[in-house]
């Protein structure tokens, strides 16, 4: 007797047509597990990082993350907070390009390196080089516990996001940003942040599950925006700070499964050359939550309008962004905070990726010319 | 009596049908210009960046650069060079990202700053946040010598290019990446260096307008390759370590004067999502100088091929690159060094951008959208 591999795959979707929108919906549950005993009592516990945590924290001065693809992303997240909140420098760099350069290593970095597969070869390769180069200490965020990057890192969390099966990878990235915020918290413990600041960031992080359930209700919403969409050839994604990785992310999402050339760009630098490109058949999308560039981000958009841009803006209830013509506001779940808005804001982009690709009748869970991890170099 | 402008400005176009063109042209002669005097008798004068220059190199233990557009790619740049020859970490950020975090100041970090015109808004509030923020020294590169940048900043290194009209930057730029790489021999110097080797690395700078001088003449064949290009609406650039950049910069060219959506990629990051671009209508330009990454680059370009897009590939004459079915190869001036292509690869890059622009009527000298300084934020 042997079971058809085609039904025990149907049977794993479940209700969902695609891998892809199952692990979308999967997010709260994946974030929850990842946060499980580590987090407990407004309290960070520091040892889930492996034994030698608590000297490797207490020691280090700098962090360098090295990641590629969607992984990176979450590395170019964690930059912003680790150096705001735990206030260290953080580097974060592609591993194919890191792993070719000759770095100076400052002293008492952290080495961290990021990867769903744990197999990416070009981050295996920068970590068996960093572990040669003098770091502090090698720490892997990765989804496969038996992997290469766990066995040969000396702290490992593991995101506990389960099988991710679509190309597009969705719940690895918001396990990997929640997985990053304990470790911000982690260092920032080490480093001046007081017992009381560390409960409020826990706090935020065991919040994230129920603000993406939230989230998850614009989903009709978001089909129906996918409309206007799925015709186009271009997109660009805005963000600041800390949401341009999370732009970069949502403009990587719609090219890999709807072949529409998203490119994103931090706001501050559309008037140095992109904003040449818009014009009405080019949109752009804006993650706008509520915080201290909000102000700034409303200029750069008033550029893309004044050129004839149709914008589409994902924003903070209390941000003040009116719909009009040629401008859509998408609102998102009140009180989405700083620490929280990445992960957060990620969702709506993945699902407008996911509606794009469905009208587009392209292959969603496995997209033309891409593996899910990439082994080779 | 009163002149009319529009004669004025041709005649100050000379031969040449657009500021840009002769801008391009006039390439060889703004870094003769920028390196005279400064670099002699085989040795880097140090003291062209100032009087308390010396004392500000030798106590250097890192750089970070801050720059808008296309200054941003110099930088980008520079960061290779100054790691790999002065042994040095360098960062590079871009100014309305930098200004708006709270970045962590390593001790002894030097701030560099990169503007053609010295007043562009987010990079002044970049360096004006810098003094206030504990570095070693802060240092621009500018090509405006009463600009604020150059007033504020306590170290300068002016560009000589000379007024650039266009608003696609083209001589700036590659002025700022010589005047950089006097930057990288002066740190160099100081932190281990030998006669010798600086000797050598001057040596390298000096040959620069000659090898651009030859790449001139490349102009009727890119002229030519124009053609298969003005009709597309997409483009990839690729490079690999201190070529990434220079892709960055190509891509930018096109998109600000051509308004073809060109995107840069590290060549490693293909494979991590943008191959699914890929296809006959996105040709890809690769910039591929005979360095240690070629080999590797030869495979993601195997990857682009074998998905049926168009390759363009700037390359040397010994790196092996033949020509065939849907493979273009341009072959470069003999032997540029490492420490030579940045500058040297970009020149192809912004013919391409000029005559697609010609070919698609767009006004090649002021763009839609555009400003030539971006003095508000």
């Amino acid at each position: 007797l042997r079971e058809s591999s085609l039904s025990a795959d149907a049977a794993e979707k479940g209700e969902y047509a695609h891998y892809m929108l199952k692990e979308i919906h999967e997010q709260p549950r994946a974030i929850a597990q990842t946060l499980e005993e580590r987090v407990a009592g407004g309290k960070l516990l520091e040892a889930a990082f492996g034994p030698l945590a608590t000297e490797v924290f207490r020691r280090c001065e700098a962090v360098q993350i090295v990641a590629c693809g969607t992984s990176y992303h979450a590395g170019a997240v964690a930059k912003y907070y680790i150096e705001q909140i735990a206030r260290l420098p953080c580097w974060v760099e592609i591993a194919s390009e890191y792993r070719y350069r000759s770095p100076v290593v400052p002293k008492n970095t952290l080495f961290v390196s990021i990867s769903q597969s744990g197999e990416t070869a070009d981050t295996l390769a920068a970590l068996r080089m960093a572990k040669q180069s003098g770091y502090l200490s090698t720490l892997s965020i990765c989804n496969v516990p038996e992997s290469s990057l766990v066995r040969e890192s000396e702290l490992v969390l593991l995101t506990r996001a389960g099988p991710e099966i679509g190309v597009a990878s969705t719940k690895a990235f918001t396990t990997q940003l929640c997985a990053l915020g304990m470790l911000v918290i982690a260092l920032a413990k080490f480093h001046g942040t007081d017992p009381e600041r560390e409960r409020g960031l826990v706090q935020r992080l065991i919040e994230i599950p129920g603000l993406i359930e939230k989230t998850l209700h614009l989903d009709e919403t978001i089909k129906k925006l996918a409309e206007r969409f799925a015709d186009k050839h271009h997109a660009l994604f805005l963000g600041r700070g800390q949401m341009h990785p999370i732009a970069m992310e949502g403009a990587l999402k719609l090219k890999e499964i709807s072949y529409i050339h998203a490119e994103a760009y931090p706001a501050g630098e559309l008037k140095h050359g992109p904003l040449a490109l818009v014009d009405a058949d080019m949109p752009v999308i804006a993650v706008a939550p509520n915080n201290d560039l909000l102000e700034k981000l409303k200029s750069n958009l008033q550029e893309v309008r004044a050129r004839g841009g149709e914008l589409y803006v994902f924003a903070d209830p209390d941000s003040g962004f009116q719909p009009s013509e040629g401008v859509t506001v998408i609102t998102m779940p009140k009180h989405v905070s700083h620490f929280q808005a990445s992960a957060v804001y990620t969702v709506p982009l993945q699902l407008l990726a996911y509606h794009c690709a469905i009208l587009k009748g392209t292959d969603v869970d496995q997209p033309r010319n891409l593996a899910k991890s990439v082994t080779v170099e």
